[in-house]
């Protein structure tokens, strides 16, 4: 039986590796890697400096192929129609990938940035490419440092404050409002610096791109000031590099809490 | 000047261990291990095991302390009167540790499971310690693969479905209402079983407890068939170790999607 690894790698830092993802990538015959187009070539860079750092050459092999684009002209809150059709031309790639690239008895990864439990496809698009029913394979997980842990770790601060929630959204959702019955949140794929919205508010943000990479850019402080220097960092950063990972957490400050 | 680690080692795994936390670790010299009594002796042994496995013998030193108990008599919602004296006697252990166990140019570490990140209070009193201004220290945070990651990891799961949030709470919170806006809701410290209030909902539960330990513990299913099946396993364990440490994943069927 064919087997696939799902790797978390961490957020960025090489040694956000855990043994245990170590251990995983040494048992591994084939490494698939996709990329998302040139402007993350970056990123595919280094994936391969992690294998090269950590798993003996010619003890693997490596198989590249292109990511579709998805299509995010579509809009709308949820954007699922286009989701969808990106989804299953993924599954075709990775039926494809899995079926003609992995011997019957072959072990197969995919490297995950941060922890592939959060706003990573990996997963959907495995258990979709078994529903088909074309190929059969084992598969397991293996957790990582996400991107959340790792910008909060940076600043030296948590995600939630005593006996309180957080929660992990998108840009997206936050443009419809601040959820509802929290104070701390913490917004993934905002590529429109949503934040904005929210300088007017009781606020602290935290806010780091590239973080655990030698690009790593860290900001935070009241909204209100710190906004309009993150968006300059941002812009800086993106012109630069030609892309730019971004997360943030918004702290509210609640009546009467002193922080 | 003299150095803490705070250094998030997964979740129960060994192998969760990052190279950045094993790098770290090698670089302490002293170790603070804090015992929260007796029924969680297995959690300190473990750590014991996570240093002999990782760091050469002879170069550190470890000092343990007895944790204060927390009184959780006192109820409220937010029980922060009782918190805030718990915390307070915290920083004052601290205090005493990182100034009488620490040498001036010596470098400590607090061992946290899964990330520092989510419900430890150990940066909390690092900062009040600092704030008192009777030691003086530098400190940085190494973050871990939190609890939720290694538990959605072994349900082969997300934490999030595409393009919505997820929220992480506690069973005290989750007890007042399923929280808003949100359908997938991680839960934690949750010591009553508070899942048991949301049997007539149409709700997947993933749940785990001593995740990545010999004695993991998982069960899934729609909650109205797991929860009696997770009652029932969650007391022969407790009853068996002493103690118990879980955490679940409650992920609510919308109207009009799939899963």
């Amino acid at each position: 039986m064919r087997t696939i690894h799902v790797i978390g790698i961490g957020a960025g830092d090489p040694d956000q590796l855990t043994l245990q993802a170590v251990k995983a990538m040494r048992g591994t015959d084939v490494f698939f890697v996709l990329d998302k187009g040139e402007v993350k070539s970056d990123l595919v860079q280094l994936r391969h400096d992690l294998l090269e750092a950590h798993i003996p050459e010619g003890t693997y092999r490596l198989v590249e192929a292109r990511d579709p684009e998805r299509d995010r002209s579509a809009g709308g809150a949820a954007y699922s129609p286009a989701v969808g059709d990106w989804r299953s031309a993924r599954a075709d790639i990775y039926e494809r990938l899995i079926g003609e690239e992995l011997g019957e008895d072959e072990t197969g990864a995919f490297l995950v940035w941060g922890d592939p439990a959060l706003y990573d496809s990996t997963l959907g698009i495995l258990q979709e490419v078994l529903g088909r029913g074309a190929v059969a394979f084992e598969y397991d997980v293996v957790p990582g440092v996400s991107s959340v842990s790792a910008l909060v770790a940076r600043h030296r601060t948590g995600l939630n404050r005593v006996a309180r929630p957080v929660q992990i959204t998108t840009g997206r959702r936050l443009a419809e409002g601040f959820p509802e019955g929290v104070d701390d949140v913490v917004v993934m794929l905002d590529a429109h610096q949503t934040f904005r919205q929210y300088v007017d508010q009781d606020i602290d943000i935290y806010w780091g791109a590239y973080i655990g990479t030698p690009d790593e850019i860290l900001a935070s402080g009241p909204i209100a000031e710190a906004a309009p220097r993150i968006e300059r960092l941002r812009a800086e950063a993106r012109e630069r590099k030609g892309w730019i990972m971004d997360t943030y957490l918004l702290r509210r400050h609640a009546r009467g809490d002193g922080g």
